[in-house]
């Protein structure tokens, strides 16, 4: 059988992780934070200022990607090794942190071709590397068997010392702002799911597509928006509208976004909506995973480098209840929920 | 529909969260490390000297379980909770490090009865509480739908100040040493696979299955090996000779086991034997899941509280491999690959 063809199933656990190892950037040539790696009971890592931020997140086959979609795309092990990386990654930055290590745990289907994985391990370590996030290793691992193949990481990083920024912290006054985009993971989606075939996409349509395979969330926004004074944050993985919702919540508030500024994130969409008949303004207000960042800022502060503003923090009125407006009229709460239809 | 009979598909995931949130233990009641709990894109742990243990496990249904065993048994969300729980404390412990946090996925088919999950939620509180774990919070995870139930977890640890007990240390003349058990999960998996309904089951005989269901890793052991002077320690998921193996590996070293305290190893295990036929020195030799610990000890050192002696480590003779022997003889390796048939 031609090395190419090997599955899983022909291996042992042990050779298996002999061929995903040399292929994780675990190195310490680039300042990690791993003081222990793969290969005893557990890791050990740094966490420099006596605090660990830790976040856990599980993509399952035909849940969260398709081995096979309807355009005729192949998921590669090396889009679910980058997109398991960077929802991760996206977390940490969420808080305002930076990602010191990851332990990974991947759930393989006997037939699954060794060389999938061998991709999949090589779609982690870019994604670490290509998204800004090179001080984070990975620390070890879970290798087992199942019907379907889904794959866990577990994330941790480091505040370096500082307080992280959470969810509630929004104010009457302060300005909503956006790092990285929206819709455009959903605007793929659309082009996989019903689209027209793959090798038919314009190249500006393909860009769109790889973002639901391959997202790109912004790492250096987070802990710059920490460092500026961020009042509140929290990364836009189930929609604008509905983490907006949830932001707003936590802090007792509404946001109030600016209709002319949600017109023009949707620019970028009309490729993909030509192709498949989709509404962009839906893309924007509904569509998650690009994992962008929603921040709140204090009037007074300048935005950072990466973020726009797209709105303003109001009280809430009496009797209102907290959520997203747009141009002060309630907005539907649409966007992702893994159970209710 | 009754609420029993009410499925996680009836439910959007944070009404499902709500379900399971007040059964975790991670009210700052019991000098919790939980600095930032569940609710925001990352929790925060104390990591109060600046390092943090990490490791992860994943059971699949079917794979690490079955829902339903030849036997009649139906394994509770309770079971797999408490299971996930034990064995992934079960590795901070075989660091000599005590546990401070886990991070839990579920992927829940949609046919799952939401009192299920409400088990399970109890199983992992009961088992952190029970084993002594008390300090150990749930700070986060992530729900989502797949055909197959599974469950990760990632744990987190923290050595106080101390060196972590790697796999490596062994010297010749060292004494090998077990705490906890081994053979009970086979035999109990044995029972639950070919054994007799599950009714049928004397005292004694559903005591040792449920050790397949419910592990009992000696949490106190391995903080306890670590202060004594432990030279090298792994937690038994594999197999004593598998598990065995890799500890000689690690160290460059062979381990030769004591035949008569194997022998004696067997004795709780004749009830199970009695049943099913099985061979119980097979289940000592090879059968994981039971989560003891296996260590070395400098000869002068006292066995902590928890540890017997069960042989001593050799020197390597000349163009010998490392392993593990039986009275100077090699043992098969045998125990549980993921892979390997």
């Amino acid at each position: 059988m031609p090395e190419n063809h090997l599955t899983v199933a022909g291996l042992s656990e042990s050779e298996l992780l002999a061929k995903i190892f040399p292929r994780l950037n675990n190195g310490p040539a680039q300042g990690t934070a791993l003081l222990l790696g793969p290969g005893d009971d557990a890791a050990i890592v740094a966490a420099p200022d006596g605090r660990t931020v830790v976040s856990i997140d599980t993509q399952v086959q035909d849940q969260d990607f398709r081995l096979v979609w309807r355009n005729g795309y192949r998921t590669t092990g090396f889009d679910v090794g980058w997109k398991a990386a960077a929802q991760n990654l996206s977390d940490i930055n969420a808080m305002g942190a930076r990602s010191t290590s990851m332990v990974v745990s991947l759930t393989l289907p006997p037939e699954t071709a060794v060389s999938w994985v061998e991709d999949f391990a090589d779609g982690l370590s870019h994604a670490i590397r290509d998204l800004g996030a090179a001080g984070c290793s990975v620390a070890g691992g879970d290798l087992g068997r199942g019907r379907e193949l889904a794959v866990t990481v577990a994330i941790l990083g480091t505040l370096d010392g500082r307080e992280a920024v959470l969810r509630s912290g929004a104010r009457p006054g302060h300005t909503v702002a956006l790092a990285g985009t929206v819709g455009h993971a959903a605007a793929g989606l659309a082009l996989l799911e019903s689209g027209p075939g793959v090798d038919l996409l314009t190249p500006e349509q393909r860009a769109i597509m790889d973002r639901q395979c391959r997202p790109l969330p912004p790492l250096a926004a987070g802990p710059a928006a920490l460092a500026a004074g961020a009042s509140a944050m929290m990364d836009i993985s189930d929609g604008l509208i509905r983490d907006g919702s949830r932001l707003a919540a936590a802090s007792g508030v509404v946001l109030d976004l600016d209709p002319a500024v949600l017109k023009h994130l949707t620019g970028p969409l009309s490729a993909a909506a030509d192709a498949v008949g989709g509404d962009p303004m839906a893309w924007v207000l509904g569509g998650g995973e690009d994992h962008g960042l929603l921040a709140t800022f204090p009037a007074d502060v300048q935005l950072p480098p990466g973020f726009a503003a797209i709105g303003s923090v109001e009280a809430l009125a009496p009797m209102e209840s907290t959520g997203v407006k747009i141009a002060g009229r309630p907005a539907e709460t649409v966007g992702w929920d893994h159970f209710a239809d």
